[in-house]
């Protein structure tokens, strides 16, 4: 199968993609990579391979680009030209780490919807304290939902979460305000009463205070209370541990006690460490379309790659399209 | 001035509702106190004082009660009589630790709205990484919320905590997706529009990453949202602590260095306490109601009369009124 890839997009490109790149052709033998970037930069990182094709442009989407102003006019642009690629049918999948807008931007109208979904939905898997993970979408592909989008996201993730993350009949949570079936706002309840109708394996309301305990294997909401969401738990994990930081730094007798636990620490924060859990994959598209983080490592690059292979390996696209039509 | 106390409510009423009072009656020489509730069980930890008068009742919302119908049925309820003592106005406040709907119910229902306001609001101070916190409304009064309510919200969270929180001119900001003025859906959008225009210190969008870091000292949102980001960071800061708690009981080592930073862990944990806030108020009330934390200890109740008391002196209620209408 072949990936295309924006050499381009992320905090650290393109070092840490080639990086990746090298380490996934090392470990995939069945995957070729059409890497978009400039030439030059790309070859200080690459490991020459038969399987890698270096696609050369100049052009890049900046992450203070406007998205689909950007996707439109730039039409040279890495990552307009590795989405490219899937619709001509030249790959299988894609992968970026950067302007989040604009690959959403580049899956809707360049690969294009699936037939049947009305909304694409951006959906990461999230960290649980178990170390087991959970699917949430839409973390913010859309603003707004419908209750009948909140279904087809339903739908979306528990295929995912089936097919690539091998869970047998998955669970899958809405996202609300309380446990009890009443709860909610206008599209929360109609959501509800909709999902209990799918041939999913829905287990009710999901509060956001037990996300991390991983309730479900899936969890639905829409874009805007998952974006909120999401931000919640960076903001809150990533205080709490700079608190942590400054207590254990602040006098000797603490210090001792940070050089005993520092390898414990550190493990504890890589349990919340979303790179070893691939990309977000932005459901509902033609083909498997990755959002790897924007401060991607080469770990989380290899691991996005891994996660389009497996996409493209189990038909997700296929599979999502059969049970939609 | 006297405050109305409902002396059943909470996980560990009336034990620690009571102790809190004798703190408030030694404290605020200006406070009496009508506590509701049964009098056998609060004389058992009541220091008498002429200052405090207890007013039998056996009848009790508990917190599986469905609020509004509890509110209407359980006429002798302590929470319902302690509302009602307000509606009459033989007290200026209340404040209950029990069910948060039965709650907003008796606040809506029995005390009444002010005049102008369109919906109440949930209104907690939150703590933040410097220790000053910030209010954020609401927080789940209403599950949906037009752009005209968020104003409200505004305007009455400003009042407060420049009344009763001290700060002069406060930084008022919508809680959105992203921090750029054309971010968010429908509500957002049209909220950012109207608070732009009223005569408050509008600092733009905040995202809920930012929020402990204390981006502003008043937050607005809809309740749906407010009640998951709040949700949602209770649930991150318990499951870091417990993950942290285990990391520090794994090893002979790690026993160790907890021994050695045991009291400022203790001291980091505080940080995220919400018992030195007070309780949340409900806003747009014709008097405050204030509720305390389901687990409230004797110092919550103490700071939550402190709270209702600094509301009273300041005569919040009119300053919102006048502000309003």
């Amino acid at each position: 199968m072949k990936i295309a890839i924006d050499a381009m997009g992320g905090d650290h490109a393109p070092k840490e993609i080639v990086l990746g790149v090298n380490k996934a052709i090392q470990e995939f033998k069945d995957v070729e990579i059409l890497l978009y970037g400039v030439e030059s930069q790309i070859n200080q990182y690459l490991q020459a391979d038969p399987r890698v094709q270096v696609i050369h442009t100049d052009e890049v989407i900046t992450g203070s680009d406007e998205p689909v102003k950007a996707v439109r006019r730039k039409k040279n642009a890495s990552m307009v030209l590795m989405a490219q690629a899937v619709a001509n049918g030249e790959a299988d999948a894609c992968i970026s780490a950067g302007n989040t807008g604009a690959l959403m931007a580049s899956g809707l109208f360049i690969v294009g919807r699936i037939e049947g979904i009305e909304r694409p939905a951006l959906a990461p898997t999230l960290p649980t304290i178990d170390g087991k993970g959970f699917v949430m979408l839409d973390l913010g592909a859309n603003a707004e939902a419908k209750p009948e989008h909140l279904v087809q996201y339903a739908i979306m993730g528990s295929i995912y979460a089936n097919k690539v993350r091998g869970i047998n009949n998955p669970r899958v949570g809405l996202l609300n305000i309380g446990t009890e079936e009443k709860k909610g706002n206008e599209l929360t309840k109609k959501a509800f009463e909709l999902l209990k109708e799918v041939d999913i394996n829905f287990v009710g309301n999901i509060e956001s205070r037990d996300l991390l305990n991983g309730p479900a294997d899936v969890v639905v909401t829409d874009g805007f209370t998952g974006n909120m969401v999401l931000k919640s738990i960076e903001g809150t994990a990533s205080s709490v541990f700079s608190l942590l930081k400054k207590t254990l730094t602040s006098s000797f007798k603490s210090k001792i006690a940070a050089l005993l636990v520092k390898s414990d620490l550190l493990e504890l924060k890589n349990m919340m460490d979303y790179s070893e859990y691939g990309g977000a994959g932005l459901f509902g598209i033609k083909a498997p379309v990755i959002k790897a983080h924007g401060s991607s490592n080469a770990n989380a690059l290899y691991n996005a790659v891994r996660q389009a292979r497996e996409m493209v390996q189990h038909d997700v696209t296929k599979t999502i399209k059969d049970f939609i039509n």
